[in-house]
């Protein structure tokens, strides 16, 4: 690997300020960390966007969340065609080697992926449909949630909710996975729905009773 | 969506305080990110694991890092065969919508993925092998890594080097995507190794002519 | 004293995140429990475990119980012979200054406690037998217990009801209490008796008048 | 055991609301804490006052803080003598099976314990001083903090001083114990000392830099 380069010098020093302040607060947790292994309660899947820190709305520390961020916060459907899943590879090691508790699907507003979709299924987007973009193809697992939102007339509201479809698509393709089933239906697993307005900080989550999400 | 359950009150205790407090503190920002759009500087692709949060190591804010995580940190080659990779469509948006100037991969001690890769190669995983496993599908990236590492006798020094190959691989297959080798070549883009044993908190960084790592 | 480190960050920031919720919310039944002392309805006497809270089980606000919490919530015999006795000192005060009216001991299955004295009766755990282990003297308050469910054959089914005898231990030995045993006697006080099943949630309570737990 | 009576109405009725709601809302969580054990990342030692609630303080959940409390959050020094210490043996399980890596000693205003201490000492509550009162002899583990604070001539100061030598008295005969002394050394574990203001809420802790408590 020739193409590597050093850390940038701000990051460096970032990381040196680190280690002399919350690493040396925390060593003994590390240590146990690193002997005793993880033992998190639940497994988070957000989005890659920078503005999304979910560990931070939640005052949780290391060991906590189990966390996959892909764009979108998007769950494929159960495919076990051999390919290499890597969100499919996250959430068995999760739910079958670690155990976890509560599965948490985490949308959020302004979401570059539920636009892109957007635009995608409405003919404005044509490098999407590309059979090489990994993006759209990647962004085709939103299409059944726009097809249930396609009609809203109101351009903002359209939006709004695609981006709460990209949770509602994922807690459904959860379901589709074999291990998923199982541990739900025999109380091992909860699922639970979020979504994050980032200019207001409004958390809100999908209640199944009312089909729809509500403030927390 | 029949299954989803409301988020266990500590949870939402927590939110609400980071609501009171932290939001608070910064509601300006937030809404600022919200308006203007995400304009993150790297992009960091690091393992699920709960013990590992690059945001913290960083010091980072919310904005900074486009943030993907998967099991190992791991990157598969360059696969334009119209397949849902979410991965790949998440390094495409990084580097071909938000433009980001660094891309760096963070791989950790004490990796169950890593250590599954090893066993699985060594023939102690069978269910790993098996076709229908996403994880072993999964980890089956990083198998270049491990016949680099497999002559090593020491058991605990070829764990602590094939948990260093998941960075070296997924390097590797960075530079097999076009548009990642063409905003590398004309200085857009620099990429960057780094492992972070958590026990101890000693940062590392993969250097290009020692090809091998050395702390920070 | 030179040792003492700053709280972990994150315990810091869910402090200030309760200080400006929950607490402000109660700000006037805090400064009421301040300035009028507590009055306690009941005392509680729990186990250590982390996952035994009895506040949440009761939905308990501050100033209701008056908690004491030691390994297998055991209760010693009576004796005064002038050592630092902390269990018998709660009880003391719980009583004789604070007039409490209910004195409950709530027990709770997977006790590391209960299968620790298990263990070290049935000879399996002689570092708990050592002299200057803490924890095996503290557990031998219990052995009159296993003499009562030792020829159960099943190993689960001992478990179980060693488990529940911390209860009936405990409740034993307050009696031999002089002034616990005058306040029962004279209406001033009662005794309970509770188990809880962690995973269930079911929680059983001792009947005098059938020697055994029932579901409540 | 004849004395045992049912549990209060209003307690029953509170647990069976407490099973449908937050229960039901956590079973999958319950259940792997009944199936997995427990991994708490801290011990939390606290007063058995009804005021003083550490979980809700900090928006602990079940599993999170092995938790011990006793009268004035007191730690005796270490005497292995073969007695029946409860606390004792408490931490010993804390430390040397469960590891958890942080330990916490949280005292709090008008501490019933830490009153009747500097009573006793200045002659003014003769019944502590009998030699059969547990709690008398149960205070006399603060003494020593008591020496240090004597002479402080304003009531109320003196008071508030002795509240907080129940946290650094306890801080230091916790290193009187060879296995927290040898693990505060190699840095498997860290101490903390904190003191909560019950009617302001406002939460200190013991810098040893400073030999004193600064609000958080």
């Amino acid at each position: 690997m020739e193409h590597a380069r050093p850390l940038p010098t701000h990051l460096a020093r970032r990381y040196l300020g680190w280690k002399a302040t919350s690493f040396a607060e925390n060593e003994s947790w590390y240590r146990h960390l690193a002997q005793q292994g993880q033992h998190p309660r639940a497994m988070m899947i957000s989005c890659c966007d920078s503005r999304v820190h979910t560990a931070a709305l939640f005052n949780a520390e290391a060991g906590e969340f189990f966390t996959h961020r892909n764009i979108a916060n998007l769950i494929p459907p159960y495919e076990p065609d051999g390919g290499k899943h890597g969100t499919s590879a996250a959430i068995e090691f999760a739910v079958t080697s670690l155990k976890v508790a509560h599965l948490i699907v985490t949308g959020h507003s302004a979401c570059g992926g539920a636009r892109g979709c957007l635009d995608m299924c409405t003919g404005h987007a044509p490098e999407l449909e590309a059979p090489h973009s990994f993006l759209g193809r990647w962004l085709d697992i939103l299409r059944p949630g726009y097809e249930r939102i396609k009609d809203i007339p109101d351009e903002t509201a359209k939006l709004r909710a695609i981006e709460r479809q990209t949770v509602i698509v994922s807690l459904d393709n959860l379901m589709t996975f074999p291990f998923i089933e199982a541990a739900v239906k025999d109380g091992r697993l909860t699922l639970h729905g979020l979504w994050i307005d980032i200019g207001s900080g409004r958390l809100e989550q999908f209640e199944s009773a009312r089909n729809g999400f509500v403030p927390i």
